[in-house]
């Protein structure tokens, strides 16, 4: 007998015949005997639309009031679940966020996770109940309604699986599992039966977009084995849990991310002197820009050039603002490119094999893609090329890294 | 200074322009210095689609899961009018009724308030807040959400006025007050100034469905001084108190309430013994028929004739009912009739005025209008008639008790 907290997100509960599908499957999981607490989003569509009133009352809607006002998509999601599982004679008993009492900060619309008061859950769950619980929404210490932000109702399930200590937290979601790159650009690509909370990280941040980052964090904090699985088909999944010295051999590399949401500005000849990356990158956050990628290389003659990459959005911002720095420093030119892509590997295994990063280099050069920035982590090398060479640089790296399981030497 | 409870009912705020007028509306009373409390009802319409949603899963929804799944609809009015108002620069808060703690006991869909904690709303407007409260919705003592059953944010208005000593209860609505009599039917029908609780409730009961019948009673109960108006145009509405024992002369005759929903079914010649009544009504109630008027009148060689109105919707039931109760009781024959219409006098004047009643039959008897049953309270006289002199007999009864205030002698 297991006890797993489930989440189901917006598009599996997307209808009523959706609703009825997941009761269908957490039925067929409490027959088989196990317990559950199940955690839902608003059924898909409905935030937007609560979004679109808000902004048709108010032009920059009060922080407290969207969440009073956010916070109803799921509320009537864990109600349409309870029916649904009532309908099919199988006791369940929806919370919100306030009900169970998930305690959070009052930072509205982006609170955090405090405090979880679990004694009510199990006691349902003793009484033989499934539990549906309302994601994405707490209370704070006022008892004022709050959200949890983005892909808040993940964190819910992960608090929760900590809190009621769980077997294991399910994300059901629209895709079958984390795959060792995206299908849609590399056929062979394979689901990961496995993967570290670690790499996960890595794998979301750069475009993975399974699994909300934050989750991903709090499941490794609390140590809670996370698994990502289909709404929609049957299927292992992907486990997401901490790295397993037991086995012998680690592979090399996981999975290769990519994104091309990012653009890259060069200020170049800038005094190599201290103090000069802060003067530089300053003004660049007072903008609200954020800053990917930051590389700098040792200088000639007193001077260096900086580059950093930032999101195509904030690319002209960027760009005016290192300008008017080229005249303040004296600096030579600013440059820069929006036709980029950033490729990174990921694999815990690259930690303790110097050659993985050679590798990488040796078979972009081998397909004649020029490397333009280098950025490195423990977990992690990712590069900046053109954008052009993307699917190749994304096809070659997963054939030479043997991840579609066909081995190349 | 005034402090107001003011409610807006779903029309009223059922799209985001008329969610702004309200805001306009309830500022402009701030303006003027006063205090208020805003109850809100969901949006026009958002029930019936909850409903749906709620039927399209599940046949008979469970009542716990269906207050869950409703008290969302007034959620989402709380905070967009909280919105609206702090666009226009007027602090504001919102609360769910569990917020408030508005303690209901546990009979969902249609629970009953316990108590009012009014602490930290008195502690918000005393801060300068208007408080904006979600209606039709408490708490029950373990903390699951319940409804207050159809009409119930009038209910809430009312039991927060009472609650917090307010000077009034405004019920805004899309009529602007309480009439003598329906305006479609008699156009010279007449706004009353004021009208008892006794007044408003057998006026309410009889269908003129400006007011919840038991927000009323709730209202006299608690000595709440009750003022129906209109959100979309200016006006004093109708005030709705206790008698005023200060005036000379009460009028004999606040209103005429009518119907035409009730049909009659009557048993002839059962046995005049005790107990005959109950064997004929215990069926009818066991099929959940409700039945209104009831007439048994003195019998003849103990026989006697047993008559009652019901619904229309139940007449082919009652009727079949009786049928098989003929046989049983030895009666001499069923009838019944679908056309007929019950026309009331309503007026707290008439408890010392003997004379109500025979002004009443006379205006009848002279326009040729048959009377076929007749019932009475102490502030209220009730006859049927054919259905097709209904408006004839309203028109001349208004007329006949000075109700357009065009005497007549």
């Amino acid at each position: 007998m297991a006890f797993y907290v489930q989440k189901f997100g917006g598009t599996s509960v997307g209808t009523v015949e959706r609703i009825a599908a997941v009761a269908d499957k957490v039925k067929a999981f409490r027959d088989a005997g196990h317990d559950s607490v199940v955690v839902v989003s608003a059924m898909s569509g409905e935030t937007n639309r609560l979004v679109s009133l808000a902004n048709a009352v108010m032009e920059d809607p009060t922080p407290r009031e969207m969440d009073v006002l956010l916070s109803t998509g799921e509320q009537v999601t864990i109600a349409l679940l309870c029916m649904a599982l009532n309908s099919r004679g199988c006791p369940a008993k929806s919370y919100t966020g306030s009900q169970v009492r998930i305690t959070t900060d009052s930072t509205h619309t982006k609170a955090r996770i405090q405090s979880i008061d679990e004694g009510n859950i199990r006691a349902d769950i003793a009484a033989g109940n499934v539990v549906v619980v309302a994601g994405f929404q707490g209370v704070d210490e006022l008892g004022n309604i709050t959200t949890l932000g983005r892909g808040g109702s993940d964190t819910t399930a992960v608090a929760l699986a900590a809190a009621l200590k769980a077997d294991e937290c399910q994300i059901y979601t629209d895709v079958d599992g984390v795959y060792t790159t995206d299908p849609r650009v590399v056929d062979s690509a394979r689901r990961l039966d496995k993967i570290t909370f670690e790499e996960m990280i890595e794998m979301a941040s750069l475009g993975s977009k399974v699994l909300q980052i934050r989750s991903v964090e709090f499941a490794g904090k609390y140590n809670v084995p996370l698994r990502v699985l289909s709404s929609f088909q049957d299927g292992p999944g992907t486990l997401i849990t901490t790295e397993d010295t037991s086995e012998m051999e680690q592979p090399l590399v996981s999975g290769i991310a990519f994104n091309r949401d990012e653009a890259k500005v060069t200020i170049k000849g800038v005094p190599d002197i201290p103090g000069v990356a802060s003067r530089i990158l300053r003004p660049v956050s007072d903008a609200n820009i954020e800053v990917d990628m930051i590389v700098q290389n040792t200088g000639d003659d007193n001077q260096t050039d900086f580059t950093f990459t930032v999101h195509r959005n904030d690319y002209k911002k960027a760009m005016a603002i290192l300008e008017a720095l080229q005249v303040e420093l004296g600096a030579r030119k600013v440059v820069g490119d929006t036709k980029i892509a950033k490729v990174s590997i990921v694999g815990v295994g690259m930690r303790s094999h110097a050659g993985v990063a050679t590798k990488m280099f040796e078979r972009l050069s081998k397909e004649g893609i020029n490397i333009q920035m280098i950025s490195t982590s423990e977990i992690k090398i990712s590069v900046v090329i053109d954008e052009k060479y993307l699917e190749l640089a994304v096809r070659s790296l997963h054939s030479a890294f043997e991840l579609s399981g066909n081995s190349e030497l």
